[in-house]
């Protein structure tokens, strides 16, 4: 398995090049973004700097899997949709069409997101219908369809994965409105106060990175996949007990809820995704878990 | 109302001219296609070549609503996914970001298709989750998730339509692979003989070009569309029974059924689209006003 991974430089990226250094079954790893992504010190890995949004088919030479994480992030995309659509449309697309005119088989795992569902009131499970809401979400489920048309097409063998919010990112996300579920871990970390923007009964669907890494390779990985879009599993939890489990009392954070961080990110319904279970795809477990692994 | 007719030298295209001619709020026409389309003999109309896969603003310039017809038709998107893309993807969005970048509202008036459905097989009504099976019908619902994000950005106000069968289109339409089911009405006029490639019981939905004209110039003047996807209603009607409307008896066809036009072109579910219906748009009528409008 000879593996691509763009975003590499991103907060998942590197989550998805440690967990690739674990594989054994793994010959050769090229990890790209703008900006040339830290290496593991593994020799099957090489780290370089390349612009997605100007194609170059060299990129793929004698790649078999890809794993496609780069992406304009929400907030971003919808103050520049043109921006969103070369990275978040045009980029991936680009990326099948040439393992799609290639002889050998290949295999694309896409990173997409919950934010196809656009505003996530009802409770979600695999039936749900995807209705984007904001620019992001709308070039993610066009890939998506994409994605399953290159797979039924017989070359590119495809998976989108929706991922929830993944914690904890590194401070100062410009662009990044969930930006708040990170930040809080951080500020636990380093014993300081910290006052959520949403109530301590809301309610976050979240994920760590180790573990969404863990889901990328799983779908890398997959005997079969489907073309299919998965909702991956998540841990629902409420502000409240992510303050306790994160400092052990909650002295040191207050709320001041606002109304839209609440209704965007803290109003996330119940979650349930057999489909993803059936494929092995899973979340961190408990809160304590996700807590470790998240600050880890 | 200035409008933009792309797409204006096809079939379809030539019906929405006409069908303009008639409106008098209507101040000016531009129709575009590769080749440049026949103009109607009104001042109002100028007719001119213009390639969307080469984007030109000034294809817009003055213009305030667009009818966008302009497509490679399903067998062609299959056989060449790269022109479907820049022809069925990338053409509307570029249109779609000029009208965004204006500073003055504009309409974008969409042909989607019944191919977004993929494989029809239960009935459908406006609760029917779109799940495209090919190329054409993967871009075409891709382009609608598009609009319904541009017309959430406020600046151009969508709507797509999405086609049922229409005949009669013109003889020998190559990558057309319905095209049998306008092939009998241009038989049946020259009193030819005809063998369905269909059994008597298939079922197909239909539209004349004058009525599908109607629908998209009625989308071009609502005064308040929601950046919705509207299946448009059409007359299902079976085989035999559009074969016994059009030559009076059935003794000049044959049926030869071939099993995947059966499967994909004759076994239409009942239809139902209230949606549309409270939208004002409508279906021929009846088999013999379908007959009489498609052959005129």
């Amino acid at each position: 398995v000879r593996v691509l991974v763009t975003g590499a430089a991103g907060f998942i990226g590197r989550a998805v090049a440690e967990c690739l250094v674990g594989e054994a079954m793994i010959e050769a790893v090229r990890l790209v973004d703008r900006t040339t992504p830290p290496c593991p010190d593994d020799p099957r890995f090489k780290a370089c700097r390349a612009d997605l949004t100007e194609p170059d088919a060299r990129l793929l030479d004698g790649i078999d899997t890809v794993i496609h994480l780069a992406s304009i992030p929400g907030g971003s995309a919808e103050v520049d949709p043109a921006l969103s659509r070369r990275v978040n449309l045009d980029a991936p697309l680009a990326l099948l069409e040439t393992l799609d005119a290639r002889a050998e088989p290949s295999r694309f795992v896409q990173a997409s997101s919950i934010a196809v569902f656009g505003a996530i009131i009802d409770p979600v499970d695999d039936r749900t219908v995807p209705e984007p809401s904001l620019v992001y979400g709308a070039h993610k489920r066009m890939v998506e369809i994409a994605l399953r048309d290159f797979h039924r097409r017989g070359r590119v063998s495809t998976i989108a994965l929706r991922l929830p919010g993944i914690v904890a990112r590194p401070r100062g996300n410009a662009g990044l409105k969930s930006a708040f579920m990170s930040e809080v871990f951080h500020a636990a970390r380093a014993g300081e106060a910290f006052v959520m923007p949403v109530a301590p009964t809301a309610t976050m669907w979240l994920m760590s990175a180790a573990c969404v890494a863990r889901n990328l390779v799983h779908a890398a990985r997959l005997p079969a996949v489907g073309g299919q879009a998965v909702t991956l599993p998540a841990l629902r939890v409420t502000a409240g007990d992510l303050v306790t489990a994160l400092y052990g009392h909650d002295d040191a954070v207050g709320y001041a809820p606002d109304a839209a961080l609440q209704a965007n990110f803290g109003a996330l319904p119940p979650l349930s995704v057999p489909l993803a279970e059936a494929l092995g795809f899973c979340h961190d477990g408990t809160i304590e878990d996700l807590v470790r692994m998240a600050l880890r």
